[in-house]
């Protein structure tokens, strides 16, 4: 359990966590980590950056950069991420200095990297779906899911082929890349188990998350999923099993498919909050935020129970043609139980920008709320 | 309804709020104010202040000093406070500049000056204690409750004299200020009625809450106040009617006493959040600091509905010795249910420095796991 470092933070000040990234994760985290004294300081590449204009402190530079990231991990008792598209070798680099850093690299590898991921699930005994490393078109037979190995998020990096004449534009286009060739799963449903683990193996989950995917994005969900009994109960296993596997510190979301014929099969993990928590913050007693900040300083971690039958959330996105959400904002609040979050972030088209969370006695009507109330803020 | 304004917050920012005070209510304001995009900048005494350490942009200076209140104002699309002591003449001069001050310089008055709000209480019918202006002992019978006209606060200012010594030891202290001897209620209870109300008359009431006081300074509360239906209706009713007498805009909280016969009698306003509010963060579906902040921009309100059957709080206030709740804190966060809130303060005995809320199926049960938490961080 990481003690008060007087050193660090100042007088009421109770922990100093640094945070690789500063996005509206980082954002949501600065939130939390207010309620507990904890004085945040992000790696931002500017200082409009989300979780900046949230007030976190700001270490200018890039994750590439080792003497920002450096200066970041002096600065702190902790070292942890908003996203995952960080060099391992640096962080192992400042772990080896002394310096505490949470998730891993070598737990991070398998958020990365989908082969490395692919392969431990494997030996680890989960279900995942058919897979291999391609190099040219005669290999991979449509219909089927490319992937890039590395690199690819929100949708980026995933394709599906459903001919070969679809095949050869994707592997074109993704030429001198690792690209992974997986089988089609005829998908009923996406789930997710969010949760946080930490460093001993304390680990908590939040009821299974139904999401609904539009290009690759989590456009809305639902907690707990509407699935049957048995599927949740699978899913959440199932997820428990990667979660360990990989040795994951801090949140952690697992993101799996239930099949036609209600199979569960692992997509891929997250060593960060993710979209899939979101409801967490008003629709749960602990947010992922909360507990990511505990997990990775190793305090005890807070109840995932939800404070009502049933959360919704639905991200506001910009939209094509449309301004800035901003400005219809007032609007949106008139939406009876809306609880509207916006991320600071210049409107552009297909840009997470904020996210609307209801919570109600089930799925279908805290999604209306929260659906109403984005689709003001969409301008739709 | 204020729109946004570009040419003050940048891209992504829906309003820029001036504060006049830095302290806790102005940290958790801009927690609220992280989620709706809004930036928050605080006119503070030093950079180590709540609100500063919480990521709130500030001005430093203090409340009396012109210069800073205007360069606060000129930051801002609308200027409100997080405490009363702010001289109500440069409130004016700002708003005859054409700044707008929420809440007005004129309500404000019935906050600072208890005389004044009880003349005004009278006026508007509703039922206050006996009360008159006193200068020498020889015009006070004891038993009575004597307090300072203006500048007291979180108790001080305010003591019951049960003999004529007592009221010749206080009336000595006090030489010089004007004070108020007040009939001295047999209180069977005190509670507090937190709202708000927008510019235009909107207004919303959270359910009534039961306040517990050490040394005039609110220890803990539970919402709803466990007490009979009949006057809880009456103390809402009462709240309302003082909130329109005064013209209140933004957060409002009154507080009431409930004498042994169970009638209903108004103590004082404050047009700020409030103490007495805070469980709302956790256990309303809005909390105070948001509401706050849609009221002084002229937004629509948000449901003060709760979220729980109950919810309570229990103040963390620095002990006489027994060091700095930060140092306890994982302890603390082991108690189940329980949501820690630190304001980032020194601990210095007597000092308000956190409060834990935790909701229940009952008052009791919330209550409990509220003091625990509070315990464990007071050193108890």
């Amino acid at each position: 359990m990481l003690a008060v470092s007087p050193t660090r933070g100042a007088a009421g000040t109770s922990a100093v966590v640094g945070v690789v990234g500063a996005g509206q994760l980082a954002r949501m985290m600065q939130q939390a980590a207010v309620d507990l004294g904890i004085e945040l300081v992000v790696l931002a590449a500017h200082d409009r950056e989300p979780a900046v204009l949230a007030g976190a402190r700001a270490v200018i530079g890039r994750p590439g950069d080792r003497d920002a990231m450096k200066r970041l991990a002096e600065m702190a008792d902790v070292l942890t991420l908003d996203h995952e598209l960080v060099p391992v070798e640096i962080l192992d680099e400042l772990a080896a200095a002394g310096h505490i850093v949470r998730p891993t690299g070598r737990s991070l590898v398998y958020a990365q990297d989908k082969w490395a991921a692919h392969r431990l699930f494997c030996d680890a005994g989960v279900p995942v779906p058919e897979s291999r490393l391609v190099r040219n078109p005669a290999e991979v037979e449509a219909p089927v899911v490319l992937k890039l190995r590395s690199g690819g998020y929100d949708g980026r990096g995933v394709e599906v082929a459903r001919t070969a004449e679809q095949v050869h534009r994707i592997l074109a286009e993704w030429t001198g890349r690792d690209v992974i060739a997986q089988q089609l799963i005829e998908i009923e449903a996406e789930v997710a188990v969010v949760g946080a683990r930490r460093p001993g193996g304390e680990r908590v989950s939040y009821p299974l998350v139904l999401t609904n995917q539009v290009d690759g994005m989590c456009r809305e969900l639902a907690m707990p999923a509407p699935v049957d009994a048995g599927i949740a109960e699978r899913a959440v296993a199932t997820a428990g099993a990667v979660v360990e596997a990989v040795g994951a510190v801090g949140a952690v979301t697992v993101e799996l498919f239930v099949d036609r014929a209600g199979a569960v099969i692992v997509n891929e993990i997250a060593l960060r909050p993710h979209n899939s928590g979101h409801a967490t913050i008003e629709g749960a007693v602990t947010s992922q935020f909360h507990n990511h900040l505990r997990a990775v300083l190793d305090w005890p971690l807070g109840s995932t129970e939800l404070i009502a039958p049933a959360a919704a959330m639905v991200n506001v996105v910009g939209a094509d043609r449309g301004g800035d959400p901003n400005s219809r904002l007032p609007q949106a609040l008139a939406v009876a139980g809306a609880a509207v979050h916006m991320y600071g972030k210049e409107a552009r088209p297909g840009r997470k920008l904020g996210h609307v969370t209801a919570t109600g006695s089930d799925a279908e009507q805290a999604l209306n709320i929260a659906r109403q109330a984005a689709g003001i803020l969409n301008g739709d």
